[in-house]
């Protein structure tokens, strides 16, 4: 058994596939995550580009175009690429190797049995995902992960059966090659889930989703449309800010101080839904300006982002071309 | 449909897996058939040392030391590395990108209802082939043909329907992402299989091969240990080749002008199976001397083995490097 002293390994790995531009859901489901690891742990962050092909693979077209644009979202939000390490996958060649490699001791039976495999299988009927590498894609996560040797691994509840299958896959190679990667643990993302406009899962394909790139005018439409709790039909009758799906935005966006305010205003009546909104618009502004700010620096350089990649991509190369080769002595099989 | 012309693309692609040093078999078998090959087409040989993982992966070391030896095996017995391409699959990482890439169409399916593979996990029981990467194994191999744009294979009967595999892995890729792959056609191989010294399959571990590089007195031992046919029990009675053991090693190695003496030798009675054997030793002693010496300028140069395979891979990388530069365009996911 391998065991991880918090101290000795803080590197981190996590990734998101460029599927679109960001939105709030994302920000306060993972990237506010991000953006507090930075602080305290070695951070590798990837554009999970090979990861997308398992969906898109019949029109993998339109990935090219979203890769920029989701490191421009990240480095918007707050990503700094002088506190962590932000690079492609496909540009780190030897995530394929160790792909290969692990795929050879795993069992397919592991695979299969992985809860979250059916489900989407059954989620994305409409597209044909009973592929070799829609099965093995959690082979390619343990590879993503285990290549830089992390320590740790930023997951929701959710995702736990897949960083179980990386340990896994880690304690079998262990077993058969001598210790060498350690055992990721999971560090669990406070569940801040914010839901979409309409109270559903916050998605573009929703129409319900507000952007991280969104503009004030845009914006200020959706804030000013949204349904509110549904006891407050009249000005006078009294809501309740549990109910309400637009209080959980205030909770997120606006300052703590004046939530007693809104709570108030809310439950005596003495405030309309119109005032609220407006508030959260305010909020919402004063979240996104510096956001939009950060974000103006990529269309003023051009070249910003690429050189930016091309940066990242070097530093996680160098860790990974040494983890491989390492992994290779381990093996026999370096040449 | 793509249609391959032979005449534009004559470039072939096959290889070996590198478990031990190459028998009688192996060269009556494969590697003649390569040799003559050579002469008409471009081809590219590889050690396949990834493939040996979908079998060796719980303990890979002994790979190591059977790469050098098998490209000497494949020099001395004819291959001539200013014909043909000698190299090694793991030292081109672009064969682990495709398969990657590859592995995203395949369907699972197809895989599973590939004959070869229930077979094999049933004639290797005592190995765990249970994983992903032997279920996969016939991507891996399209990856090999497909990277090189290979319009021709050499296969046995047997392996036809990987190579079906191959071709509709090629038709898919060709419809997804437009025509790229030529579907690689089959170039059977003449049947000449040599059965072991016993008479069953010739294979090291039955102790029943002579191996390419044996030295004279032990090939001298085997070959007049050799069982002949049941019928000549005692030296009056007359034989039949067709029933013999030996009669086959005396089509493939002795001077054709002599197999009709031979023939009526035995079944006249009129000589026994000892001067047969003596006859047999001498004609594979003719057989293996010229391999025994172009051996010899391996140990002679220590250097030798790794220079050519060095320069082997420097050729097999550059048209791998330029197919797949050309397919990631083709797919929009060249960054």
């Amino acid at each position: 058994m391998t065991e991880n002293t918090p101290k000795e390994n803080k590197r981190i790995v996590s990734g998101m596939r460029p599927t679109g531009p960001l939105h709030l859901g994302h920000y306060f489901g993972v990237l506010k995550n991000w953006i507090n690891l930075q602080e305290t742990h070695q951070c590798y962050f990837f554009v999970a580009d090979w990861h997308a092909l398992t969906t898109e693979y019949a029109d993998p077209r339109r990935i090219k175009g979203f890769v920029p644009e989701l490191v421009k979202d990240w480095v918007a939000g707050g990503l700094d690429p002088e506190k962590c390490v932000i690079f492609q996958q496909s540009q780190v060649k030897e995530h394929a190797e160790l792909h290969l490699l692990l795929s050879m001791l795993t069992p397919v039976s592991w695979l299969e049995r992985c809860p979250t495999y059916k489900d989407q299988l059954t989620e994305l009927a409409a597209k044909d995902l009973t592929t070799y590498g829609f099965l093995g894609y959690p082979v390619l996560m343990a590879s993503d992960i285990l290549l830089y040797k992390s320590g740790f691994v930023p997951v929701g509840q959710d995702q736990l059966p897949h960083l179980e299958l990386t340990r896994e896959i880690a304690r079998r190679a262990n077993h058969l090659y001598g210790n060498f990667f350690p055992e990721p643990q999971a560090l669990l993302t406070p569940d801040a889930k914010l839901a979409g406009l309409d109270g559903r899962k916050m998605s573009k394909s929703y129409g319900n989703a507000i952007g991280l790139s969104e503009d004030p005018a845009t914006m200020k439409k959706k804030v000013m449309g949204m349904l509110t709790c549904a006891k407050r039909a009249r000005l006078a009758d009294p809501g309740d800010p549990k109910e309400c799906n637009l209080f959980p935005y205030h909770e997120l966006l606006t300052d703590p101080a004046r939530l007693p305010e809104i709570v108030e205003g809310c439950t005596t009546a003495t405030w309309g839904c119109g005032d609220c909104k407006k508030l959260l618009v305010e909020s919402m502004n004063a979240f996104l300006e510096p956001i939009r700010d950060r974000r103006q620096a990529f269309d003023k350089d051009p070249n910003l982002v690429g050189d930016l990649l091309a940066s990242g991509n070097d530093r996680a190369r160098q860790v990974a071309a040494r983890n491989m080769d390492a992994l290779r002595k381990k093996l026999n099989f370096n040449f």
